[in-house]
């Protein structure tokens, strides 16, 4: 059994964590801590785990206890991770790191984005960006992850099959996104309250998001040159899911089989799903699930491609992306503790 | 492995049976019939199981074909099973009615709320009623099953500590229940539109309702004894889940410990879980989850009694517990394919 | 023109009020008070009221303004009202208080449910229980108004006719009431979030909830005696509205014609609406309007009657309710600036 | 009193209508044309229109009684206003079509999306295109208006400012909308219930779109000469709204104050309202209400302009729109029957 502890079990992230673990056959929790509920036990707090992990108390903070364990999840704010892992890495413990902490490889523009002094710059250089779709190998040798973000996810893997077939203009690059609220966290934020979220919709941070310079990084590396994107995130009146609806404008073969693209492209993937032309999936379709679900589409045959890419923003945007990260490391199954279908309906 | 069946896949209590045998170990869904979908693949209609039964086809319907297997879940309007059960048994295949068909002993009382000549009389006497909480045992040697109703399991397992052991006033029993609009099927109805059903609450049926003869004649047995019961539903805006506020008037011990009546009814109770004093059970703790989450309160101190029973009507309401008698039926372990904790949030 | 303040104008209650008062010809809002977002237009906060009130502002509470007015609305927690209105009638400011300071006659009673001293225990006697339907002619001649509670005036509504004719046992009544999340306040809490309440449906307060006394001096006055009430609120997934589903037991005249009962008692009544026989009032059909719905029902022809009573919690259920007190109390026509149909879908 | 009939009142934009006319204060409904629920009263249908419409009963579409009005309303499917609006115009009356059969001058184009022969080309060319901001003279001339769909008032509202002023490339419009499942009718279809539409989001008709035409036609109006646009309709999980994502690339004036552009070009329009630099509209903010409300970003400091467009689809989108019309058409101030606000929350 692989020994793992959760840091900052209480928001979204760390239930679903252990919600997927309840049902992973090698790993056992061990550790889950929290400083405001510390003492409590996490059935308490999320009485859907009743009879699952009814012994598993929250703790504060230890880095003994989490040096114990053979991986340490962190579903916490960003900073935290920067304080902790370089500890918890010297026990030969493995860090999965669901914060943004070590998702940007530029420490300047870290700082810039998150308004405050990168904690551990030391350890960027072994940090691997946990897209396995993108670093499979990386992940496997890894000691720390830095799991990608919601969005990150869901656009990365709709632009990547064209940009690295050179197939789409860098230069235009559009990501009209659409989260569920759990995307905006368990924080008490009237912004967040059904009665102000739900029967509504609306853009976001249309300025900036901090999810931006993140996917560039990511598409940049895939285009092996400066891209240009606009990314627009809105919030949309359900708990979970991601739809990014990404507009590209095709620079060459006008006769160009997008569909094989794609298709050859995931040939091998067991967590992306290329539906079949004309298709429009539906972030219900992976409700609780860790695919991304991508169709492809040229409306009216013009020069605009339009991929459209669904994933669980705490499945395959968080947690289960986690925990496929952790499956690689650990040299197991990369699909373990990941097989229920979607909830639908 | 078990080879299953499912006659009437195409509805929300198919697909259910669908996603739940997809985790279960030990069964094979060999056939699944459609007489409107036949020659389409499941995975057109609900691409949340695409890389599930990639090669499962509805057809229609074939005694021939459905004999052939260890059992056949019939996922059907009332009347069908009434129709093909016979049949079934007669080829050694078992059968798991999830409709009314023979939920109820009386032939006359179904035929009055059900508006129709019953079609199988012959096969009630062997039909038993799949509440494993009440009748495991005969389960476990039934050839036929009649699962029972969502309401009525939810509504049952609420009374039927307080019955059984005499502690309230059999007649005056108020059920006040809400379902969510899967309740009402995957038919295509006006008012089970989001636009519709959406941002407001309401009763029906509040004249009577045909679930109300089945849970009667549960509290009938668990009393030994006539019962007086109202029983009014709600429809409310959710996919999922029903709960039952139960009303009763204590008639004895006034210093009764109903709390641990409760606790000892279902200690040993895989799928029957009673929350501790003072809880309100929400209907998303067991939201794709098999089990029934039960809390009793007795109001300022009154005689009166206050029972809360929350199940996902589609799991434990319908296709989880057809599962369990499936379960137990061929000797297996009552959890298989059962055991995945409620998706929350 | 009848010159208007609100106090603590940021909650539900508050912009509601707004809503209304803009469509209202004989009111102008002239002040409207938070000490948290003093200086700040209210259409920053409210977008919807953009065009309406372009140039009102927040201010911090000040006596001498207030004082100015004909009258004020306290949408206020409790305590609040308290503490204000006696100051304001030395002024001839009349009061309409929307929290509960001043809806229980009983002050050990007040203290007991709030866990406070009450404020002001002195004006309790000239205090007007503002519900028309009962105290039409005493609200007319008020100076201070405590507008019923939303629970109140869907259940007290609902059992008056059986209660005041003698027809049901005062000792047996049971309220199962179903409320949408803005009855929950405007706070930032996390049981509020779409994420944890969406998608789900629980009881609360079963135990005990503070609009319980309340509803029972109600019915103890309609009754002219004691009374026993079980009460349990139930949280939905919806914005606005309750849903108050009423049972007593009938104890004379079994061929009693209750549908004409309750035509009778509300025949003159602007903002009650008896539906036909049979009738099951949906809340989204008086959403954003100041109507009670009601449905009267003996199931199975039982001696069982049940009540179903639907009001918008925000409007009949608080602000609406608080107008229509207004208009009484300048002698207006009571319809005034609540004349608009429910918005449906 | 303009005497108005309207024509297919059973759908979700004839009872808006109802609702709308409820509260003007010179129009009177005096007929409402259904073929399938002739003789049934509307408040039998739509309970919140109960004391608004008692005696008004649905009836057979007769072209004598509908020609004695001063204007019809169709809200109706397409073909529809094709066969009646000529009869009707010849009897003096004015129609206002909420359907397709009026928006397209192109004849051939209509017939090619709408898959049928146009019924009433003789008609096109006195038919005006219902958009005030853009034909609002005209209007006030016309005997015949096509009222705009829902996705082409959001999005040419938004792009209008942009075009005329030559500000962005007219070769690389992209229109990413979001609508709420009132968009798809009154109709009964499995993809519109709650249990299906709720908690998911998805792009449909990515190949092309009915509204795409319209769109085109009217911006191509706007540039005067060829545009290109991409145009991807959503559908989300709420009853009302339209949110348009509008993206452009500016071609010059690397300086332009589009705040002010937009600011000036809408400073006299009743129902346009541009919001403060930096917001973020929500579509609830226009629930009920007839106000287009928008916001125009730069992400950056780029050259993408990103403008956010929101509506109520039944109201600016639909009968709200019509409403206007009508008022233009009848020198009746713009605003009658329309000056409610929004319902937030």
């Amino acid at each position: 059994m692989i020994k793992v502890g959760i840091v900052g079990g209480t928001g979204y992230t760390g239930v679903e964590l252990l919600r997927l673990l309840a049902q992973h056959p090698e790993v056992s929790v061990e550790a889950i801590t929290s400083r405001s509920e510390a003492g409590k036990n996490v059935t308490a707090m999320y009485p859907n785990l009743r009879g699952y992990y009814d012994r598993l108390a929250f703790t504060a903070p230890d880095a003994k206890q989490l040096g114990d364990m053979d991986a340490v999840f962190f579903a916490t704010p960003h900073g935290v991770a920067h304080a902790l892992a370089g500890e918890l890495l010297e026990c030969g413990t493995r860090v999965i790191d669901l914060s943004a902490d070590f998702r940007l490889r530029d420490v300047a523009e870290w700082e810039a984005w998150y308004g405050q002094t990168h904690g551990a710059p030391a350890l960027l250089e072994e940090a691997v960006y946990g897209l396995p779709e993108v670093n499979r190998e990386a992940i496997k040798r890894a000691r720390l992850i830095a799991v990608p973000g919601c969005y990150p996810t869901a656009v990365q893997l709709g632009f990547l099959p064209l940009l690295k077939a050179g197939m789409i203009d860098p230069g235009q690059l559009i990501a009209d996104c659409k989260t569920g609220v759990t995307g905006a966290g368990r924080g008490a934020k009237v912004g967040s309250l059904l009665a102000e979220a739900s029967e509504s919709l609306k853009a976001y941070a249309a300025g900036g998001h901090r999810h931006l310079p993140e996917i560039r990084q990511g598409l940049v590396a895939a285009h092996n040159g400066e891209i240009n994107l606009t990314f627009i995130p809105h919030l949309t009146p359900m708990i979970r899911g991601i739809h990014a609806t990404l507009y590209g404008q095709l620079i060459a073969e006008p006769e160009a089989d997008l569909q094989t693209l794609f298709e050859h492209c995931y040939a091998d993937e067991p967590f992306v799903d290329v539906m079949p032309p004309g298709s429009h999936p539906e972030t219900r379709s992976v409700k609780g699930n860790n695919t991304c679900r991508l169709a492809v589409h040229r409306p009216e045959g013009s020069n605009t491609v339009v991929v459209l890419s669904v994933i669980d923003n705490l499945v395959k945007g968080a947690s289960g992306q986690a925990v496929q990260n952790l499956n690689l490391m650990f040299g197991r199954d990369e699909t373990l503790g990941l097989a229920a279908p979607a909830l639908m309906p």
